[in-house]
């Protein structure tokens, strides 16, 4: 019997925002292994075998499922949203190169699913409608002088920018830090929108800017999206105004 | 009856990586508009009225989506991939910002969907793990200085680079000008990767270096990485390599 490895991306959290080859590969799993709460979304089914962990301890993770795999299982990895956002993917790969030979010649498949970020976007409108980019905060994976220049060189060149990973109990102050090196760089103007939990029952959204956004929106859940000098409000009758960034930069004219 | 628009993302091509909420949509729908290739993707429904439109008229076929919602219908545009992502659903809210107030009273809904880089990098491994940007090499939407420096920016920044748009018949050059530029800023051994219609029967993927790539292996249905000095190439007995960026900067020393 041969193992095999599948890292399912779950999309933002909406069984309709799912694809069905994701369906598909969770059915045919012998052993889901992953974050708690992320199994908690995946219906149980007889016969499976589960394997949950907590949060953060995604290199542990990535081996124990490779060892099943190795072990001639088949073998589920369910991440949130797309697994090669800030998520799963990397993590099994790090573990590929640092572990056993026989890990390589393993069957792996990456299933790509809806991530947060654009399931965010297309909540909010088309904010992402033209050049952007993708930043983690979190300053347990790199220095925090590295995220300052990303941010920085983001917002000189006119990028969009998503910021995953904004806040968490261990890392309380470097939301709040980026928007202070944001506003030296961009106008108060700038749209800003903190996106939560798009999709799930506890969803949230709130459209600002620069000049009023508040560290303290964001939470663990929360994608927090920062416009461009092109992005544009559009206010309506009713509900939240829409976010877009134009096709091109003439277009603002 | 209430007119409505849904932009929907048909994903990178394989029916398995449509989302449900997608299926759904367009099978709602009394009205489907989009450029011809991305409609021939969604099957024949009796009653179901199809508009379609050549490339390139972004604007002309979000009016009329918009006009034909106005009017009552039930409309449905198809993008490729994730329509907020170079695609329709920038088109449709500039249409709306420029076009008749009563636009901005319509029920309009973007459907995500698993976006070409994502299904990409999927592929490939998970080279975008890491902090990341999407470039679009058109300079028929923004100065080719302005992507120049946003290359520049990106490159020096440590950012993985994905490039949509990278050439087409009216573009010869450009790919060419950006790995030139990018020579000058990263190492020669850089991973580069040419994605070609992943998940279609005419995939094709070529992994290579910044010092070896060359402009004429892309297509207009191609998504070319960048790898950051992070990102990782994985040799294995058989099958391509994997490239993979890991979650952190000290994970590679």
């Amino acid at each position: 019997m041969t193992g095999r490895l599948t890292i399912v991306g779950l999309g933002p959290g909406d069984e309709a925002l799912k694809t069905s080859r994701a369906v598909e590969a969770l059915a045919a799993a012998s052993d889901l292994v992953g974050y708690h709460t992320y199994l908690a979304r995946v219906p149980e089914r007889a016969g499976q075998h589960r394997h949950g962990s907590d949060n953060r301890e995604e290199i542990t993770r990535a081996r124990e499922a490779l060892q099943l795999a190795a072990a001639g299982r088949h073998v589920a990895v369910v991440s949130s949203g797309d697994p090669g956002v800030f998520a799963m993917a990397s993590a099994v790969f790090e573990a590929i190169e640092a572990g056993e030979k026989a890990w390589r010649t393993l069957d792996v498949e990456v299933v790509p699913g809806v991530s947060a970020m654009f399931a965010a976007a297309a909540r909010l409108g088309a904010p992402l409608g033209h050049d952007f980019c993708a930043i983690s905060l979190s300053d347990n994976l790199k220095p925090w002088e590295v995220v300052l220049q990303r941010l920085t060189a983001a917002a000189e060149a006119g990028f969009v920018i998503a910021l995953y990973n904004p806040i968490s109990r261990a890392r309380p102050w470097q939301l709040g830090a980026a928007f202070e090196r944001l506003r030296l760089l961009l106008p108060p103007s700038t749209p800003v929108a903190f996106a939560r939990a798009i999709s799930r029952p506890d969803e949230r959204v709130l459209i600002t800017d620069l000049q009023s956004a508040m560290p303290a929106t964001a939470d663990m859940s929360t994608l927090v999206l920062i416009g461009s000098a092109e992005t544009r409000r559009l206010d309506r009758a009713s509900g939240d105004p829409w976010l877009y960034t134009p096709r091109s930069l003439e277009a603002r004219s």
